[in-house]
């Protein structure tokens, strides 16, 4: 990927990193555009949040294997809130988690179904465990990078929120706070991992775990979409067990 | 997926292993036909050499994976051919990986990239990895079970070597040696694996993790296939970073 024998400055460092994002991040991928456009039918959406689901579900796993293996206390510190924004506290905050169930729930999916991820597509748990597993192996720089695709979330929640709630008369804002959150929740997280990577990264190595981890992290994201392309778009081909169209209410 | 109340008979708990092959094992998946059936052109057919190299390159980590935290010796007895047939020796016997790598260069791709599994679909790597993963955890009847698929793999194996023969060009007999040699290794450890299932699975919870683990490991197996047929049939989606036409040769 990078030429693993130069050190980059941490500006070139920066620009290399986006660039994967400019290439690989699941913005572009076709299913988000159909599902931004208004091209999706009703059950083609259940069936996104119904399998996104289990990447939201799974965050807050990721984020104390993170902290387990983690010995900075300051590290620890931060990290923390990601937790607490994905799991809310029950009282005051509900929390990320709650949000995207308030989105499967409008959309008519039974939360009971949706909490179990038994008829997501298996391509999107293998994803999803895949990261989960990422962030306990190799390098501190490596678990952290592999979070900053949520340097690009803020355009693609802000697409989402206009695009669907302009195109599908079953999408309206009480469905859309998830992402209204993620608004401010997003950059606050990507600016400290971008600050951690590019102050930590000091050897071509690291810097090579920096670019990985964010290639890594793209392909999880983009993987899901393509499951769900195969499955709900086309071909349309729904393998056994999954989310089919009589389980939708 | 069983009633978990009830514990089958020994015979009942057979057959709902079997039933689970009869509608979930690869052999049903469209890419399959189309593979055995003569329909894919070259590249496609390297692609799916390419990433199935990844599932086999996996197997003896698996099976060591398994043996990590299998404390019965005559169990490990037994299980090691498995690490061996797939690895060789490098005198004598070369092995499955070898074999498969036959196959693969004589479809004309350069070893070292099937090697470094660089180019394969990021979502045949989740599968492979959850599938390493899975040995690991839960009850040793989760983890034998898992290894089941074997019981359905002669039959496909046999339609795959007189299907391929018969329609690519590009196809010989000294390709298609590791098929061969499969028939015979596959039916000693299906054998194997069904008997320690069907004796220690003896209560309804591990009926439960027999019948889950059979059910996942068709899902590792399928997914595999959904994505090759997403990225290189229809609608041939290929997503960054993957095989691609110009990588061939």
């Amino acid at each position: 990927m990078s030429d693993q024998s130069k050190v980059l400055s941490k500006d070139e460092l920066e620009a290399a990193l986006r660039k994967i994002g400019a290439e690989r991040y699941h913005s572009l991928h076709p299913f988000h555009k159909l599902l931004h456009g208004g091209e999706l039918n009703k059950f083609q959406v259940q069936a996104w949040a119904l399998n996104r689901y289990c990447y939201q579900a799974a965050i807050p796993r990721k984020d104390a294997a993170f902290m387990a293996r983690c010995t900075e206390r300051e590290l620890r510190r931060e990290w923390i809130h990601r937790i607490q924004d994905h799991d809310g506290d029950g009282v005051e905050e509900e929390g990320g988690i709650e949000r995207w169930l308030a989105l499967t729930t409008g959309l008519g999916i039974n939360p009971e179904m949706v909490i179990s991820t038994e008829k997501a597509l298996p391509a999107t748990r293998f994803a999803v465990e895949a990261y989960v597993d990422y962030v306990q192996k190799g390098t501190m720089v490596r678990a952290v990078a592999s979070s900053l695709t949520e340097l690009f979330a803020p355009k693609i929640h802000e697409e989402r929120i206009s695009g669907m709630l302009e195109n599908y008369d079953f999408i309206d804002e009480s469905v859309m706070k998830y992402f209204r959150r993620r608004l401010k929740q997003a950059p606050r997280d990507a600016n400290f991992a971008l600050k951690y990577v590019l102050e930590h990264a000091t050897t071509a190595a690291l810097q090579k775990d920096a670019l990985d981890a964010l290639t890594f992290k793209c392909n999880v994201l983009w993987s899901q979409l393509d499951a769900l392309y195969l499955a709900y778009y086309s071909p349309a081909m729904i393998p056994p067990g999954a989310f089919r169209e009589e389980d939708a209410n």
